[in-house]
């Protein structure tokens, strides 16, 4: 007996028909015979409609209280998605993440998972229950309900995975997997049938929406295989598994790109030891998430230093790298919020030098320029003016024929 | 520091504007000087809605995850009121019922409480923090979510002040208090400043509807008093106190009415030993709440066995009837759902034997056959044609000169 973890999210559950599809889905994966525990995300707009009625009631939100108030979407969620499935025959029991021993730390709306109990799943398993566990949430080390934030579902659902010996995680969404590049943005654009995680964290984290980082990150390290597929289609998906080095791996995989990043410029900056390091050291203190750090060769002991942060994090970001200015320190602040990030992502790539080369050829001829660059082994990403961002992607794309056959 | 239970129902925290109004009271209680343990009903229409949810996605319903899900809406309710207290610089935290101790039996959608914990509860109170309390739901002793059913509500909120020692339990509703009868139907029914918990719970038994009787019969075992009032006005209710035995009672002090019972009758019956009792033990196998019972003298050995119970049950009621057919046993069964009940009510009435006649003749005058009669120290209850119910209200009322002064 195989056991599976299968997560729906908001859209997989947005309304009677669509939790009917998915009961029927689930239905369908138990005549197999193999075991299931599902996890799943609020319905549709629910998180939205919740968060809408806090702002009518206060201008105040107590992050414990958000918890309280957002973790109601999945209660209903699961508890409809146990009645269609009870309809069809299969037997399943809704569980809170605190009921599903999903403990996490006391950081309220983005709390991290430090265990998962599990006893009552594994309980319901032993009698042929399914278990439909409620994602995002989790119950804190002092006994408060937390969330997971952004992403967090999926977080559940492989950390459940983990936690009972699945043979691998589900994750059901409104698309139909990893594609080489956004499908709005190339329409040609051809779906992968496996990718491993490094590629997966890689085009997670510069631009690509079907995972979250965190969730692969997770996989990854607890050798959880993911399976990304369409619960409106139930089409054959990606999966993403540990690399196999028996096999020659593309050279490019995806085209990636993210246009929600702000540039900040610190100029003028005495280029001395240890001011980089308060810089990010405070950034680190105010939780901005610091993606590409460029700092050219100084002229007459002074340099730049230009980093990338979320937009969302672009306020205190600027506050930051205001606090270092001074005769001593830096000169001058810039922002600019009209950055994208192109990137390539390619297990091997490791072994082709001359893909740097191809990019950049491609992006000058289309009179792309390119402003920051930043690599790893398996990976190459430019910054470039945001409307140029599309532009690029395509041309990349066809540069390195990744096109749908 | 008095403590004091507030409970609001569902219309006092409908929508922003109401929660807000809430917000303020609770705030400007504890600015008197009280301390204060809020519990918060599901705004407004979120149970109907959730229920309506239930319908579309599934035929079938189990109960507990009927629990699971109608759980959701007290959640959202007292995380939004948290948020509200918080804005007025009141500082508050929500608990479930499981956070609470509210531990219960495992009877889903009409689970018992067993036991208040209530731990969290106190400490949070000893840190001036306002526990904010979900009504209407608990944990039950094999650890699932469940409800306490109708009125489940003014119970958490009743159960809470019984086991924090609490001065008081009041109760916030859409009426101004208790009143001398129902005012759609007599315009110059008066409020009862304050009424004896036997009183309440003969109003409560017979058609008043502010209070429900499970509540009341728990306020008066554990001898919290109750204060009903309207969290629309604000003015002064009714109080429901123990009965002061050195104070003159009023002979009559309210009139209610039930349009919701059916009457059933089993009729030709064998007037031997032993029939009532199995068709009595019979309805309470189906948990089928009987009301009135009348059995009158037999003749030529038989006799007729009328009883009421909800029209909610008039089905399982008929089901049991007809299984005592038989030559042996009974001849017919007869059901009649245009019946109501007319009650006086009043804590003076044992001490005044006229009430009765008073009573009958003021329904003949009106012309209104009474159907059956069943009594107590301090009720009468006649059963009349559903149609000439609130003409008996009003003519009862103006007899015994309950108007307001």
């Amino acid at each position: 007996m195989t056991l599976v973890v299968q997560k729906f999210g908001g859209t997989s559950v947005a309304d009677a028909d669509r939790m009917q599809a998915v009961a029927e889905h689930v239905a369908r994966t138990r005549r197999s015979g193999d075991d299931v525990v599902v996890v799943v995300s609020a319905m549709g707009r629910t998180t939205d409609d919740l968060l809408h009625l806090a702002e009518q009631v206060s201008g105040v939100h107590p992050a414990r209280e958000m918890d309280m108030l957002l973790t109601a979407g999945e209660r209903m969620s699961m508890a409809l998605l146990c009645m269609a499935l009870a309809e069809r025959g299969v037997p399943a029991a809704s569980f809170t993440g605190s009921q599903a021993g999903i403990i996490t730390d006391t950081l309220h709306r983005k709390a991290r998972i430090l265990e998962v109990k599990g006893d009552r799943l594994r309980a319901a398993l032993a009698e042929g229950v399914v278990p439909v566990v409620a994602g995002f949430q989790g119950v804190s080390s002092t006994r408060d309900i937390t969330t997971l934030g952004r992403g967090g579902s999926d977080v559940t659902a492989v950390a459940l995975a983990a936690a009972l010996g699945a043979a691998r995680c589900e994750i059901y969404t409104d698309v139909s997997g990893v594609f080489s590049a956004d499908p709005r943005v190339v329409p040609t654009a051809r779906k992968l049938p496996r990718v491993s995680f490094e590629e997966m964290l890689e085009i997670a984290a510069t631009g690509g929406r079907v995972l979250m980082l965190r969730s692969v990150e997770f996989a990854r390290n607890h050798h959880v295989p993911l399976l990304v597929r369409s619960s409106f289609t139930w089409e054959p998906g990606t999966i993403v598994i540990e690399e196999d080095p028996s096999m020659e791996q593309p050279v490019v995989s995806a085209v990636t790109h993210d246009t929600s990043q702000a540039k900040i410029t610190l100029s003028g900056v005495a280029d001395r030891p240890g001011i980089a390091a308060t810089l990010f050291r405070r950034l680190a203190e105010r939780s901005v998430n610091v993606d590409m750090i460029v700092q050219n060769i100084s002229h007459d002991g002074m340099t730049d230093i230009s980093f990338t942060a979320p937009r969302e994090d672009l306020a205190a970001s600027r506050e930051v790298a205001e606090s270092m200015l001074g005769p001593l320190e830096a000169a001058e602040v810039i922002t600019d919020e009209d950055v994208a990030t192109v990137s390539l992502v390619g297990a091997g790539m490791k072994t082709h030098p001359g893909v740097t080369a191809t990019m950049f050829e491609t992006l000058a001829a289309e009179g792309i320029n390119i402003e920051m660059i930043s690599t790893s082994p398996i990976r190459i990403s430019c910054m470039v003016r945001s409307d140029l961002a599309e532009k690029a992607v395509q041309a990349l794309h066809r540069a390195f024929e990744l096109d749908a056959a």
